[in-house]
This record gives C-alpha cells, structure tokens and sequence, in this order.
C-alpha cells in the first residue's frame, strides 16, 4: 500500500492544510488512550474477565428494553417493515435542511419532556446537525471568527470539546477554573479573571459555552449560577451557549434548570445572545443517530446554522423513525421516568441502603465510599466525579497520570484523569456506569477494593495537605506546557493510523 | 417570537461571524430560486395539473422497486424488525468514526461495481462523511487553508460548490473556462490559464477538483483529460479531487473512467496528491440518507478527514441497512444494470427511436430535438444540458435570465440556467428528468413545443451570430459583478426566514 508516511513533517505541512497538520483535533490526551487500553483487552464476564473495563465511555444503555418494545409495537415508523414500506422512496430522497416537519415538532416537544415540561421550544427553532460534535461546531461558526476570538469554557470541561468547538472553527479556548473548594461551582469572580485576562493578551471573548448538567461533574447549574451567566453576556454583549445534552438524565434533586427557563423571567436580556446544544446521544443512548440539535432565540443564528446543516444533516431514515417515537407522549413520560430511576438505581439500592444524605444511591457511589473513596455529591449524568487525591504520591498532573497508568494496568479499570477535562486541581477521575450492567460495578468494585487495601498495606508516606497544596499550584502552573507521556500503550502514532488493525477503535467515538 | 431582524446589518455583523454574515453559502442564486417557484405551485397531474415541473432537481426516482422489494426479502437488515431488533442497541450505541467494518467493505465493493469492477477500492481509505456535501468540505480542510488557497475548478460547475467547499473552509475557486466549441472539455490551455491568472494574483493553487461524471454537463470525462490533469497537479505538487458521485449513472458509450483506474497506469505520480469523493445520494438515489465518502490514497489525509468525520457521520442504523444491502452481490449487479437501463431508457425507446447517433434515447432528448432544442451529447447524469442560445434576446447573463424567467413563470418548468453554473457561455439550463415518471416528461415536452412555435410565431427578430458573440463576451465579463434580479418570486429575505411557510424549501436541498 502507498504510503505517505515517509515524508517528512516538514513536507506534510506544506501539502497539507494547517487545520490538517496542527494538533487542534485534540485527541493526543489520555481520554482517548484510556479507551485503547480497553480495546485491546475488553472486559468480559465469561471469556475475558481479568479484562480492562470500560468506564471511559458515557454511554446510558439502561433504558433499550423500552424502545424495543415500542419499534416492534410501531413497525409503521421504519420504513424498512411491510408496514413502513411504501413511505422508503419518499423518505430516502428527503434532503430538505429544514428536516422532516413530525421530527422537528418532536424533537421540540421532547425538549420540553426533558426538562420537566417547565418551558417549551419552538419546532421553527430546531436546526439539526450531526451530533453534538457538529450542533457545537456549527453554533460556533456561526458566533465566532477564526484565529480572531475565543469562548470561555468552565472546567473541568468535556475534553473533546477542542475538537468540536475550535479545531476547524479556529476559535480559542479560554478555561474558566472552577475548584473543589465549592464543588466546581462557576463563580463570578473566576468569569471575570478569565474575561480580563483575555482581554489583557488582546484576545475578544465573543461567548461563554457552559455544559448543563455538567460533563464531568454530574451536578447541575443552580439558577443563581445561570443568572449570572445570563446577565455577563447581556452587560458585555457575548454569547452564552448552554449544552444541555444530560437535560434527561437528572434523577434527583436539586431539580434541573434549563437556560431556556432561566431567560423567560429575566425580559431584559437580548435573546439574540442566547443559544442551546442538545442531542439524543446522552439522554436517548443514541449517539450512533447522530441527533445534534442547535437551538437559537436569535433568527439570524437559526437562518444561517440550518444553511450549515447540509454538512451534517441527521439520516432521512432515522428522522423518520424517531418522529414516530418521540410523538407518543405516553412512551416518552415512561421512557424519562424509567430512564430516571435506573439512572439512580434507586429500587435496588433503596432496599439495601437509607442514607438520605446521598445524593446518589447507585451501587458505585456507595462501593467506593466504603473504601473511602468519596465523590463530588452529584444528581446528574452518566458518571461520576471520583475523589483520588488521597492517592496521588504528588499533587501534580504527573501524580495523576502516574496513578492513571496504574489504575489502567494494574487495577484494569478504564477511568479518566482529570487533566483530560482541563482540571485545574489534579487527582479527579471521571467514572462511567450507565454503560455496563450492576455484576460488571460490581466486578469494577471489587477490583478498587482490592487495590485500596494493597496500596494502604504498601504504607507509603502520603503527601501531607501543605505539601498537596504547594505541589498544586506547581501542578496547575505546569499544566499547559506538560509534555504527555507516551508509554507504548497509547502512541499516538499506532492510533492515527488509518489501517489500525482495531476497526472499532474507541479512540474514535464521536462524542462521549 | 422574539426576532433579531429589528437589528441593523452591522449590529449584526459585529454579533455574529463572518462566515454567518457573508454570503458565502451562496444560496442568493437562481438555481435555488426556481426551487422555490416550484413549491410555491408544484405540478400534480390530477390535483395540479398546470404547476410547475420540478425539473431542477438531481434526483434518482428510477430504481425503488428494486430497493424496496429487496428490503422486504431482508427484514435482518433492518434493526427495526422483529428479525432485526436484537442488534438495536448495539447499532444506536456504535458511533466509531471508523464506521461498521461492514460498512466500509461494502462501500468499496459498491465503488468497484459502480466503476464497471475495473479497480478496487481499500476499505481501510473509505471516510465517512455527511454526503457528498459534507465529503467535499472535509477534504477541502484537509488540503487548504483560509484565505490563502484556491481550488480551480472547470467550469460550467455545480452551484452548491461555493457552499461545500468555500463557505466555511474559506478557500476560493477559480473557475477553469470550458466551452461548447469542444463541448465543454477542460483543455490544458484553459488549465494554464487559471493557474497562472491566480498565481499573477498572489493566490496559491492548492488544487483541481472536477467532477466526473460531470454535473451539469451529463458527460465523462476522457482518459486523456484525466492523464493531463494527474500530470498536472503531478508536476505542480497540488491535488487533484475527483468528484465521482454520478459514477454508476454512465448507461451508454464512452465507458466511465474512474480516476482510480487512471492512477494505476501511472507510477511515476505521488499518490498522495489523488483523492476521490463519493457518495450514495446519486447513484442509489438516496440522498436523505446522507452517505458521503472521501476516498484519499493519502494517508494524513485519510487520518484526518476520519477525525473529522465525527461532524458528519452516518447514522449507524442507515449504516447498518446498507451495508447488508451493497453486500449482496446479486443485487448491486441488477440493480446497477437496471439503473442504467431505465437511465437511458434504451427498452421503452427502442421500439419508437432507431438513431444511432443518438448517445440519449430518452424521450427528452428526442422530444426536444424535434422542436429544435439541442442537447449537449451526454452518456451519463440525472439530466441533460440543453441549449437555448437561439432562444436569447440578448447572448448575456441577463437575457438568459430574462428568459429563464419566462420558462418559469409561463412554461412553467422549473429548469436551471447555466449562469448558476458558472457557465460562462449564456443560454444553456440543466434540465433534470430521472425525478419524474414519462407522463411528467410528456407534459413538460408539450409545454416547451407551445411555448417554442408561440416563440417563433412572435416573429421577435433574434439576434445574429455576430452580435451573439459580441454580447457573449460582454456577458462573461460582467458575469461576476452582476446584481441578482431578485423578482417578488425571489426574495432572499422570504427565503431566508426561519420561519418559512415552506417546510420542505427546496433551497435547503443539501445537494442535488
């Protein structure tokens, strides 16, 4: 096979384009590694289980049972069934960037279910794209300009969120540091450090792009939060997008709030400025569909991302299909309840433990908190934020990336370091659960245990708390120049390669 | 509703990105427009039967039975049946921007096929891609930078070209002039010609991209053209892409030639510089089902095209009919051979028709002839390019449009005028047939001989060759700052709402 390998970098960059041969795609971060290493070893009950296990992958597989159910009593809504098939050509051939009408007013009033019916949406408003990878990048073609701006993002935030908002848009990046002090609350304060620091390095903000519940956290934006969200971009005249693609999967209290909400109390704001990502990916478990939805109050935003559609339009087959579904209000209300409650595993858990002080009664969240493993109180999402700063020999995303490599190899479990997420202090890890069933927690459980107990027995001297704390303010300072370590277990030249000999490769998923 | 109309042009521009407030996806041409005519008072032959022909759109209606019968037979294809429904889930989590291995072998096995199984394509080079639409941008990225690079591309070209592969990407084109004295073919001269005027313009060449079968032209184009063109961007170390979406539509001599097949006879040629766009939507006549493919012997470029192809995947579940669907060898052979066959309607018109010289024996073709309208000899396409330069008042973009806007407003059909195109010689249209059952094609063939002998009855007194010439050239010169006639029929502002009374616009066709 020809190969173009043998040219120089040098060489490459001039034949390719700059968006080709920069790193802006983002994938080069342990995120994407810790998926590999379960590739190459995938966990199995049966016939492989000293397998990796996969909880790197927010994936909400809790709810299939439902839509099965619902496709075989509505064969009419494929177009692939005896009773479909006379609406296959008519399907097939339907290009139009507005989208099939009966999936647009779905999606809208699916919208609406997911955020507890408090606010509707307006189906005019409902521009598609392919996933929420394409509903991100389209918003910010459409509000940004290319090597001139930059949007605020809170961390710890979504690491592929390079990919989709600045790789090919050119637009920057610029972290606002949320800390565990207040549970990665947004603060002000930290709002206007990072604008004015922008500001100061000759850089125009033209937005703030927020991840409501939030994607690593699990927790939701308090109305108080958002509010004030609201008011900075109305005072600076900016842009603030809401990703909402976990709107369905809040399970407890405090009860969610979409912006959508938040903006009808507050008539002196300029909607023009206002503008929400969602998707079916996360609250459906659909990410293969490829729903990416944007949202707009502001017509021009709408007019021109259903212009940037056509880039990314979702399958006429599968618009078709899930108007069908989406319609039937009975399904959806059980669909988000039962999707809800085994989010939360509250049956189960209910008859086993009463802390009313957990938020979360999954069996994961209890399991780790036996081995004194605590994490960030949440009520959202399909993870959670695991507290492993007790573990780290040194408070620096070093420390973190070491303790990972183990975790990864020794303990078999694929979880994800916070520096993957741009947080600011090291020794968080993202871990996902709604992708496996509870003997597979279980199993992830009893591996956690084990290695707990053999790294106490070890009796390492711990950093003490001063020592944690100097080490992470010189962990947070070196952030931005560590170099990454590539062991051979993720170099990043085995996976960019088109012939990988791993055609599923996670490294490649989407949108997680 | 709240809208932001209420703001100035320049608020706005300030607001917003340049690539949402430039007019880059250049929707403000006639080729959109008559779409538009279209669903305003679209033809029905009982309901309506004096609306406008849709003969504006590229689309495959010739072969569903095929398709249909063939799903009915293979209800596991779909995941939707009660045979099919145990892969739901698997299929609604899969969102690997490698694709289903499945997918990608059958996609370039159906690639072989549609090129008369002369060559064969490596599955491990198929990309996906968000149509053929979002393939082009893709590899445009790939291989150019913003504001800084320029693709030639031969001229008369198909209209949604500056949204694919400009609008965003921030590439220019630069039209290669082709004319009707060698019916249309790109000469080396012209070649030269566009490159070195955009060198003498400080704008770097990054590339040719040509489509083959040409849209609009119905042609293919020669081995020789393809050796000159390979040798070219050889020598001058740019791209060259070849759109080959229309492949499987060639039904008659000369026999298509992929640039794939072209490639192989030339060893002394970098590979690294040939790429191939592909797509569903033409030769399947599926576009709704948004199946676009970059095919790169590159392999950065398949790389990166890859990680970009997390904008645009396919839906999984389409991804999963089709690839048990282009498997079965059977029937990609029949379908392509009936294809082709009801393409040239060579059964139905060889018992009418015994014209050797005739390359189309659709009654289009010959219905025109007999009222005097030429056709461009074509073997290949949805549609053919006719000829109506005897037809014009004046031979400029303006008179082409003036009498545009009679075929759409009296003959009511809705034809597209070349100047859409980038035709630089005025009075051609494209005339799409491959949309429409016979009985449609016999009533527009009646209007256009009404208004044909109610033309000549006029007696207007036509222009002279000389003076045709004349006013040609002046039309090619002020063909790129003419103002567009927006009529009432027109307005872009209509057209742009997101509100349009319009659900199914066919100005939002991603591609045709």
């Amino acid at each position: 096979m020809h190969s173009s390998m043998n040219n120089g970098a040098y060489d490459s960059h001039q034949l390719l384009s700059k968006v080709a041969t920069n790193n802006g795609h983002g994938e080069d971060v342990e995120y994407f590694d810790g998926w590999k290493a379960y590739d190459n070893d995938p966990y199995h009950s049966s016939n492989n289980p000293n397998g990796v296990i996969q909880m790197g992958l927010a994936e909400n597989q809790l709810t299939f049972d439902l839509v099965k159910e619902w496709m075989l009593k509505n064969p009419q809504a494929s177009i692939c069934t005896p009773e479909g098939i006379d609406k296959f050509m008519e399907i097939a051939v339907f290009q139009d960037y507005h989208g099939l009408p009966e999936f647009r007013s779905a999606v809208a009033k699916f919208m609406g279910k997911a955020r507890g019916d408090k606010v509707t949406f307006d189906p005019k408003r409902i521009v598609m794209s392919g996933g929420a990878t394409g509903a991100n990048e389209t918003i910010l073609f459409c509000l940004a300009n290319k090597g001139e701006d930059a949007f605020l993002v809170p961390s710890p935030y979504y690491p592929a969120f390079n990919r989709d908002l600045g790789w090919r848009t050119g637009v920057k990046l610029i972290p606002i540091t949320c800390e565990s002090w207040n549970g990665f609350k947004i603060t002000e304060q930290a709002l206007i450090s990072a604008y004015e620091d922008a500001l100061q390095n000759n850089v125009r903000v033209k937005g703030i792009i927020v991840t409501n519940p939030s994607n690593p956290l699990g927790t939701v934006q308090d109305k108080d939060t958002l509010k004030m969200l609201v008011n900075f971009v109305n005072d600076k005249r900016i842009h603030l997008v809401c990703d909402e693609i976990y709107a369905a999967t809040v399970f407890s209290l405090p009860r969610y709030t979409s912006v959508a909400e938040i903006v009808t109390d507050m008539p002196h704001v300029n909607l023009d400025l206002i503008h929400i990502v969602y998707s079916l990916s996360k609250d459906m478990g659909m990410p293969g569909f490829r729903v990416g939805i944007v949202y707009s109050y502001n017509d021009r935003v709408v007019t021109t991302a259903r212009r940037m559609s056509s880039f990314g339009l979702v399958s006429s087959q599968t618009q078709h299909m899930l108007a069908a579904m989406l319609s039937d209000d009975e399904f959806v209300t059980r669909f988000l309840d039962t999707s809800r409650e085994r989010l939360s595993r509250s049956e189960e858990i209910s008859r086993v433990v009463s802390s009313p002080n957990l938020l979360h009664l999954n069996p994961l969240v209890s399991g780790l908190s036996q081995v004194g493993i605590e994490c960030l109180k949440s009520n959202a999402g399909l993870f959670v934020w695991m507290d492993l700063r007790h573990l780290l020999e040194e408070a620096t995303t070093e420390g973190e990336l070491k303790l990972w490599r183990v975790i990864i190899n020794d303990v078999k479990i694929n979880v994800s370091p916070g520096s993957s997420f741009h947080c600011s202090e090291p020794g968080w890890f993202r871990v996902c659960y709604a992708n496996m069933d509870d003997e597979t927690v279980d199993v992830a459980l009893q591996r956690i245990r084990t290695f707990v107990r053999r790294d106490k027995r070890e009796t390492k001297p711990k950093t003490s708390l001063k020592k944690r704390k100097e080490q992470m303010q010189l962990g947070r300072l070196s952030f931005n120049n560590r170099r990454i370590d590539e062991s051979s277990l993720m170099s990043p030249h085995n996976l960019l390669s088109p012939h990988s000999p791993i055609p599923q490769s996670p490294l490649v998923k989407a949108r997680t």
